[in-house]
């Protein structure tokens, strides 16, 4: 419809250039392993998709690096996050792709791949570095060889990413600038502890006259509810907070996480629902790349087994353990230790509801 | 291991040109449409599907182009076309990340790309011609502006895969020769219109016996029993076969197509493992473009509509149609029209049963 | 930690009934089919998310059955909507499963199932219903003897749901009360039909001005130019919009589908997020059940087959039509014809603008 | 088409029985909490599909149970743990579906269900046991509150279980057995050792050899390879094999290890090709499993949270190394590290692959 010149699919996805860049090793010496292709071409699908997660990361790390984040940008941030989640969700489908390779028919080309074989790939250790993974990694991965073989242009892409804010130390200064929390007078917090509270003396009540108990029973649901106790504490004193996440078992700030917590509490107003599922997207991803590892690290044990007898702990184990522990938004998962029930949630007074509603409610 | 020298990922798999393959033309004349990445990618990790479909393809081709067919190759083309299936299912996952992108969003550039929206895939149309796929289409692709605007290289390969033995062609001959239907004097194909005979009979005899039937149900009960006789024998007559074949509702030869039940009726016998799972993965295949087209007509519906009030089939009704009709291996369904029960079967002589068995039970 | 006596897993999910429920036949008259628990299983699965969908969708009908909806109930709806697509994708994914049972297994229990054989289900047809699917069959169902067979309560709950209003209904009416399209004095839809002119006579311009063009392609571009218009027109035009629905090819009134365009062309205003989400849903439960179909339809063909050669057309082709043609929310589908680029839309005055934000921005 | 009384669908499914089984507890003390019946119908679709897999556990335990095991219940077996597998991936995509709950939706219903909340489930526990899953907890399961409300029935068939013969025990009599290893005089295992020696022998030579290596990385390829040698004679010594065992990092015994390692090694023969896919079935059955309990580790965190700061480790930190321990088949994944190129395969006489080939091959 345009007096421009047409454009065709070929040249457009640029064909020739994609379909001439599989070069299989295993021919040159010899008979060329047909699974070698299979090898190829999904580790460039992958690579494909990597790029595509990193098109959406800068997106929406473009959009939170502003002093404040205009809320409709949530909204377009929250697709493009759960454009990454499909994508994830694909990349995993991808490994039963591979998976029809048999470890018998990778031997036949594998020896022709070495050092070559594995994700040594730049694109996803950017995106570990954009979503703002931290390991004692990041040094050991600038000093492997893969590292030092990568073009000029693609170290200097990781060195920059390593530099620059992640998208979860942006996220969280997006929770910190939050203003929900004390609107007009109303401290939001003071009266969550009340409920909290009244929550955990009736649970006291109800187990102290419980006549089925037995003594034993009776202390050790108490021990528990203790415990519960200390868990709220810790949330609301920012001193305590300190000390989880200077133990390592938070990293959340305080400030961040309690406005999490307001986002998940009152979801239901209008103006936190794009919040709400910005929260929800972003444990999605972290989810879907826990699920990715668990997946990889079965497939790496599948192919090339364990080095038992050898001494050193197996690479499909330490996998396992990553894949628990390489957790960017973990958290967001965490943070529903401190939901209570809607009935025992505050009520909040009606001007804070409605600074929370819709222009055309509000008149 | 080795002496040679080390391989490295980032050349390994050609990323600076597999990355550097993507050209918006959104941005040219002025702001980039975020989505068009998206596009670009997503057809591209397509195409590298396609690439390796036809890795496949050709080699089961290859296999099956010789006088006979070694057992072990058909296992080995098993293998391959099971790889093939989930590939297709990964095809149809990608829409699911395609869908992503909105209707509004796709307008932002979708003309730029006029003519070259869609699936104007030279390699899609090498996999339909290479299975066989037949369809008045062949001589208007040829004439299509796709077609003309392709490399001369890429155009032979199209000319080339629609002058050669498709999958299906190759496959038919192989189940002609398929030796064991008349094995040491003992004919099946009569043994089996005896059971056939026999079974409905029996049907016959409880529909006219059965009291608590009224007499239109009765005759409705007879007029399908007898359609159902006329089923049979259409198939055990090769020239009533050869009717159905002329008249479009039926594909395979007469000979191919009761070698093909044999195998279905036999599975169980060692020597036909192979050959039953070989027919079950050709139906996969078939049924997995099937749902691919489906999804694909839903998904051009969704993303540009229908031409309502103007006359012409919307694209994507005409879509809709080719999902049900572009079929390959329709036949291995339709032949559940005519297998019989286990209970009903004819035995095999052990002679005949033995010689479908194993060396070492012979022995 | 409650007073009240405490729960077993067991006994809250009723497992001694649940498991008790499984009655094959095959094992009656003589030796138990293998595969008849599959089939038991897999169906009564089916059952149970049928079920689940149902009380989604009562919940949801019950949100939109008020004289007007508030905005957090449309949330909630779309949260329902989203369940009961993934529940769609279970139901497809559950093929699968019974996909594993070969045609020759399924023989071996086949009869002993007759009539009840296939998805003869009432809650099916509940959830049809309550869409608002419009098909001949109605009258039809109520006439078969599944129907007949239904206990008094179950045909009652089908009989009302005919006569209810249907989610289709529910929706209509609430995007005809839509209050957007004429805000403040602004009439959107003179704008919009401006805003299309322009568009269409730009690309006449161009078409006409391209030299590149020859003479027979540019009478073709012209003519489709023509036929936009028209549809344009037709979707402007309240009388024209009607001779559509009286024909069949649009089923939407008019009123409807002008709120469901500008929920589309003007989704990123904050008080449209969640009604563009719902029309999103509603099309991806429309698409899901078109898929689901075919993917049943091409199941019943690979199980049993096709009755060649006796005269009436085979229950999979009547499947294959129905999928395609069995559509409740098509039209959202079909609305993408009229999208407008962005860059096009008319520009909302901003009281009209501010009217569709959040209260904190009017402030 | 017999004599005998109809069957319909409502009776056949025995729906009243299984519509009527979902007891909400939200409703009995005040308002429903609308996302309890999701609970109730995921666990109770769960608990079916539980069944199902017992169904198929139980054939294949009944088909290796025997003193030999023909081949065509080999197939069969396969069939069935097919099946498993696909039903496998079924209820972990089920997930997807309960986790369209969100914690604040639980919270809502989630006291209410004390102590039941979880899978406590008796036909879990089964199916652990019946697969062969060693662990600890069996001892804990017989003293737990669920194990003692069990009905004694239920609590029968677990005790049972857990005397009887796993699958693991049955599959790795039957690999004792298996006779290819010592056909006519051929002793195979001599053979590889030659070949294994000669593979590592050559690559110390490259190595030793190689200029372009450092002194340091020398020493390092030198020592990778001095581990590998001890590894293969850990696999060939039955005695260090039966140190391994001891220690816990094997345990399949010497005899089955080296069966399952000629049958992968071998697979191409026609005998091998049943038992390879065994082999594969199973390891494909331990990894969903594997998989099944990632994914509800993560899903507990999400719903449920962890209980930081109360000193004890949280359930889902217990829950994700569960998922990376309880494995009965890891072994099968092991064993890739002893496979050897083909190109290194001993070559087997021709009296031997004869006697592993078809009837009519060796006639």
């Amino acid at each position: 419809m345009s007096a421009r010149k047409p454009v065709y699919y070929g040249e457009y996805l640029q064909l020739e250039r994609l379909l001439g860049a599989q070069k299989p090793l295993s021919g040159r010496g010899g008979r060329p392993a047909h699974d070698e292709m299979l090898f190829i071409v999904t580790h460039q699908a992958y690579e494909l998709w990597f790029k595509q997660i990193l098109h959406e990361l800068d997106a929406v790390l473009e959009a939170f690096s502003g002093k404040t984040v205009p809320e409709n940008r949530i909204g377009s941030a929250v697709a493009k996050l759960a454009r990454v989640v499909e994508i994830q969700k694909l990349l995993i489908d991808q490994l039963r792709v591979l998976e029809t390779m048999t470890p018998l028919d990778f031997l036949d080309f594998r020896d022709a791949l070495t050092p070559a074989s594995g994700f040594q790939s730049f694109q996803f250790r950017l995106i570990e570095l954009k979503l703002g993974l931290v390991d004692s990694r990041r040094a050991r991965y600038e000093e492997t060889p893969y590292f030092k073989r990568l073009t000029p242009a693609h170290r200097r892409l990781v060195l920059a990413a390593g530099r620059a804010d992640s998208l979860f130390a942006l996220v969280e200064r997006w929770l910190e600038r939050t203003p929900f929390t004390r609107l007009g007078g109303f401290d939001f917090w003071r009266e969550y502890r009340k409920a909290v509270t009244a929550m955990l003396d009736r649970d006291e009540k109800i187990i102290r006259a419980n006549p089925a108990l037995a003594a034993d029973g009776r202390a050790r649901e108490l021990e528990t509810l203790a415990a519960t106790r200390a868990s709220f504490d810790s949330l609301l004193d920012p001193e305590r907070h300190a000390l989880l996440v200077r133990a390592g078992s938070w990293r959340l700030s305080h400030a961040a996480t309690l406005s999490a917590l307001l986002i998940q509490l009152y979801r239901d107003r209008p103006i936190l629902h794009e919040p709400f599922r910005l929260l929800e997207k972003l444990a999605e991803v972290d989810e879907q790349f826990a699920l990715w590892r668990t997946r990889h690290a079965i497939m790496v044990h599948r192919m090339i087994g364990t080095k038992i007898g050898t001494g050193g702990s197996s690479g499909h184990q330490y996998l396992m353990k990553a894949a628990a522990s390489h957790r960017v938004f973990g958290d967001l998962f965490n943070l529903s230790t401190f939901l209570i029930p809607r009935s025992s949630l505050p009520k909040l007074p009606s001007g804070v509801s409605r600074a929370l509603g819709f222009a055309h409610e509000a008149a």
